[in-house]
Parts: C-alpha cells; structure tokens; sequence
C-alpha cells in the first residue's frame, strides 16, 4: 500500500452534546398508549433525548464544539474552518455554521463558517471536504459540527418514523498533515427515492401564510421505512464492495465499523453483512436512537473514546440517508 | 508568477432559468400604496420574477442545470457530482441536491449530490468545493446549481427586505484539469452579525405544530439593511485586499467583476471600491434584483455570454451574505 495514499490528517477531539432530557421508551409506550416495553421490544430502544426549552441546535452543536476544542486542547480562535453538517438546520438564514460560530465566542474572527447537507451523511461530506482543503493547504485546523433536533418535527402517528428518533450534537476537531489517512470517501445519490424519506414544510415550497392547512398538513417527517431499506440494500453490497476495493481494505481488514445510527434493524443488517460485524460495530442505538446526522460522528466519538481506533488500525464509516443516498469512508488511523 | 498555482478546471458551460412570471416595479408600487415609479426611484429595479404555481427551486434549478449542461455539449449521466448552493432549501429533507438529480433523468444512477449552504455565498463555496475535489482526483466533472425563490417568504411591511428580491436558478458544468484556474477562494464568517440579516422560520427552533402564532410571526426574511451594511463595509477593504494578495493579482489587473447581486447601492459601492468598477463590473440587478445564492452564478453566466471571460483574463467573484460572511475569488481564464 502507498503509505501517500489518501488524505492525510490527524484526529485532534471529539466531543458530544446532549439534551437535559433523557426519554425512556415507557414514556414514548404510554404517549402512544400502549403497555409498558412494547417500544423498545419492537424497535430495540430504551432511552433518546430531546431537546426542550432554551435546547436550540446551535446550543448544542456549540456544547459539543467546545467539548472537542477542549479534547484537542485547542482554542476556538485556532481554527481556520467550521463547517456544519446537519439534516435539518436551525433555521433557514443563516445556517448553522454561523450561529454555532457566534455561541463559540469567534464571532468577530472573521474564522470561514458554512453548511454542508447530505441530511443523515452529512457529516462524511464534510469530512471529506474538509480533508480535501486540506490537501490543496486552504486549512490546517478545522472543527465539523452534527446536530439534529428530530423531536422538531416527529409524527407519533407512525411509530416506526418517530419512536426511534432522538436529538444530540458531535463534533470533531481535525488537524492536517497528521498519521491517519481517509483511504476512501464515497457518496452515491439515488434521487428517484427522495419521497422514501421527507419533511417538506420549512422550505420554499410549502409557504405557511399562502396554505397554513397544507403547510401543517406536511409539517412532520414522513419515512416509508420498508421501501427505503429495499431501495438501499439492493445497492449496498456493491457499494460497500466499490468503497474497499478503492479504500485499499478487505472486509476482513476492517477493524471497527462506525455506522450511521439509522435503526435496529439497519445496524443488524449491517453488521450481518461484514465479517465478525456484531463485535466490530459501534452501536449506540439502544441509548440515543437515530440522531440523523449526528449519529455518525457521535459513534466516532465512542470509538475514539473506548480506545477502539488505534495507529494503524481501520475503519469503516458507512450509513444511508434521505434523498437516497449511500455513503462510507475507509480509515486508515 | 507560478502557472500551476491554484485549483485548474475549465469552465464548461453554464445556463439560468427564471420563472415565467416577471414583476415590474409598478406592480410593486401598487401593492405597497405608493406613486408609480416608487419602488424603481428608490431601489434601481425595474424587475424581478417571482416562481409560481408549478415552479419550484428543484423544478427552476433543473432547467438551469439542464442549459448548462446543454452548454457543455454534456449528458447529465457524464457527471461525477451535483453540488446545490442555495440559500433556502426546496424542503428540509431530502435537500435540493437529490431533488435536482431526479429531474435530469439521472435519479437511479448514483451520482454524488449534497448542499452547500452559506446563504447568498453559497456558489461561491459550492466551486471552491468542487475544485478541491477535481484537485485531489475525486471527480472529473461537476454540475453547482443554485437556485433561490426569495418570494416565498417576503414581508412587504418592510421595503427594503422585500422589493429588491427576485427568483432565479443559474449551473455551470465545470471540467477538471482545464486551462483556468481558481487562485485564491475566501470565506470571512462574523457570526457576531448573524441577526441582521435572517429567516427564522423553517428549521428545528420554531415549530409550528407547538405555537403556530410564533412561527408565524417570524416566518418572513428580516434584514436590517443599514446595520449589515456597515457590519460588511468596515471590512470590505482589508478583505479585498488579502484576497487579491492571495490571488497574486492587483486591483489593476481585474478585468471583470462578478458580483452578488445585493443591491443597488452594494453594487455602487463595490464600483467604487475597485479601479473603473464601474466599467468592470457584471450588474444584472435592475433586471432581476438579488436573487439569493443565484444571482453570482446568474452574473457569471451573463458574463460568459458577453465574452467577457477572455483566456488568460482575471476575474474578481465577489459579495457578501447573511452571517455576516465576505466572500471571494479570484480566477484566471
């Protein structure tokens, strides 16, 4: 292997962000009336949180910057970049770049602060865009926010597209020119099932004060959960296929699996689908649900956190998302 | 000076749609009670087309896309990535990217698509993006759409905020490895600004299924024009200044300015903040005022047109956003 190969960088921190209230899934069981257990028996989550109150995106994805500047022992005021990955932001204008620069107190730094979306692989956009312009020298120290509010939009109508959503923040300080390298980085869009998976209202097209009733009316997320898992796992062999042989890495090569934390059920599928998956996977689920796009980074966290990316090793970040799209990246740390 | 310093692409091609419906500022007039000719007097306007009915930012961006590609003699399958650069999003979940890719026909193919997102500088970031991607290898060739429909969400209780804006979508294809290149790319984020210039409704903090009368209370654009000017203009000199520095190019030796189209008086100030500004400068405001993340593009566009993108010739891309950011380019043909 060319030991040039790849983005180079160095993972300074990580850190995570959640909110005050932990939501067991009794509380969610008597919410939709049901007996005690039936939650986390059919859908294998015991507690998420929401945020509540002053809980904003910015506060938390603030909360877990700061967590990562500290974990690399860095200031704010290093960084040359912020970039935001989140599924859905704050509000519209501006993004949450620019929010979650001002709560870090760099709000007079002129330091660049932008969005990236690619809604639950949002975060792997941005790695990789960040690891690129690091390549080219435009930034030596750069900070990736994840945060996602599910509980903003949750339709308890239908247990399977809001039981197993939680809110939370990551984040991830990233130095350039450091050991690890991203060996691979893909992202593969299948916009013919963007219906698979939506929110429509909060944009340009559904206008509140035009038709509050139609507005209203698609206010919630809507998830056709069998017809997204169809229309991603039939791809999903050859992509993951794809992404190793560029990445380098036999599946068996494959020291750690970070996923995207979408369900039970894709986190099991997942792991059936790589060599001695159930022990190299970095669950989180049971306890935080799919927190969209901060879900992936979040897992990155525990990995880096229980010792589980050691020099040399690699890793597996994987996950779907809305839109639809698969996207992983092979580490080489 | 080095020929290989900055990013190289070659600009392939490039399209814009507009709504069918345009506004003269006379209609504007009598919607706001005032003398005809008002609106045009005080704001440099005589149109802008607002997206009705049928039109949507995914619809109007993909027939931006479409003229592009077109341009470049392309099929929509020959692309490596869709990057969108809007400033509001079509919906919040999927984004406008996947939402793009399905109306070129090339929704089941697996093509790249994500956002971008810093508001009015989104194209901006959306190339410097692509081109650290064809830098490092990762594609080849790309498509940036940026599409924004202001009218959705416009308080005509506040003039300045509302009459100046108008809908539109611009693309270019972008090559790798052309004779151009991209030599040096800013973004200046002040997130210490980030109330002067917002849309607050449409994300994860107000939530209309919990006080409708909130969200709707802030669910038009708010901008507090004559404070995000001067939070703007104090720094638009030293900006300027390490941008060309960085670019290796002096004021001098601009040969077309490609400005976001803000505003009249915006605009006036950048002609007069460069030698023969307003010679140089592409201003297509009067006829379709600020249209977001689309009017840099659409201006790129016009330039193109016009030959004013001569081989060997430097251009200055250059604006300011809501977050407050400056941003800007500067590229040799």
């Amino acid at each position: 292997m060319n030991a040039t190969r790849g983005l180079g960088f160095r993972f300074a921190g990580s850190g995570i962000a959640l909110p005050r209230t932990a939501v067991p899934s009794v509380e969610i069981d008597a919410r939709l009336g049901r007996d005690p257990g039936w939650t986390e028996a059919n859908f294998a989550i015991a507690t998420r949180y929401w945020a509540r109150g002053d809980e904003t995106s910015s506060s938390l994805g603030a909360a877990a910057a700061s967590a990562a500047l500290a974990a690399a022992n860095w200031d704010a005021g290093d960084l040359d970049v912020v970039i935001s990955a989140c599924g859905v932001m704050e509000q519209p204008i501006p993004g949450n770049a620019p929010l979650i620069q001002r709560r870090l107190g760099i709000g007079a730094s002129g330091i660049a602060a932008f969005d990236v979306n690619a809604t639950c692989l949002s975060f792997l956009v941005a790695f990789d865009t960040l690891l690129m312009g690091m390549a080219v020298g435009k930034w030596r120290r750069g900070l990736i926010v994840s945060v996602d509010l599910a509980s903003a939009a949750l339709d308890f109508g239908s247990p399977e597209s809001s039981v197993i959503f939680g809110d939370g923040a990551a984040a991830v300080a990233i130095e350039a020119d450091g050991p690890s390298r991203l060996l691979a980085c893909r992202l593969a869009t299948f916009g013919d099932g963007s219906e698979l998976c939506r929110l429509e209202s909060g944009g340009t097209r559904m206008r509140p004060t035009e038709d509050l009733d139609a507005f209203l009316a698609v206010s919630k997320f809507r998830m056709d959960g069998p017809a997204l898992f169809a229309a991603t796992a039939k791809r999903f062999p050859r992509f993951l296929r794809d992404l190793l042989a560029e990445g380098g890495v036999a599946a068996e090569g494959l020291d750690t699996i970070v996923p995207h934390q979408a369900s039970a059920a894709a986190i099991e599928h997942l792991k059936r689908s790589v060599p001695d998956g159930h022990a190299r996977t970095v669950d989180i689920f049971r306890d935080h649900g799919n927190q969209i796009a901060a879900g992936m980074p979040h897992a990155l966290h525990v990995a880096r956190e229980r010792g589980r990316l050691a020099p040399g090793s690699h890793s597996l970040l994987i996950g779907t998302s809305a839109g639809v799209s698969l996207g992983g990246a092979v580490i080489r740390w």
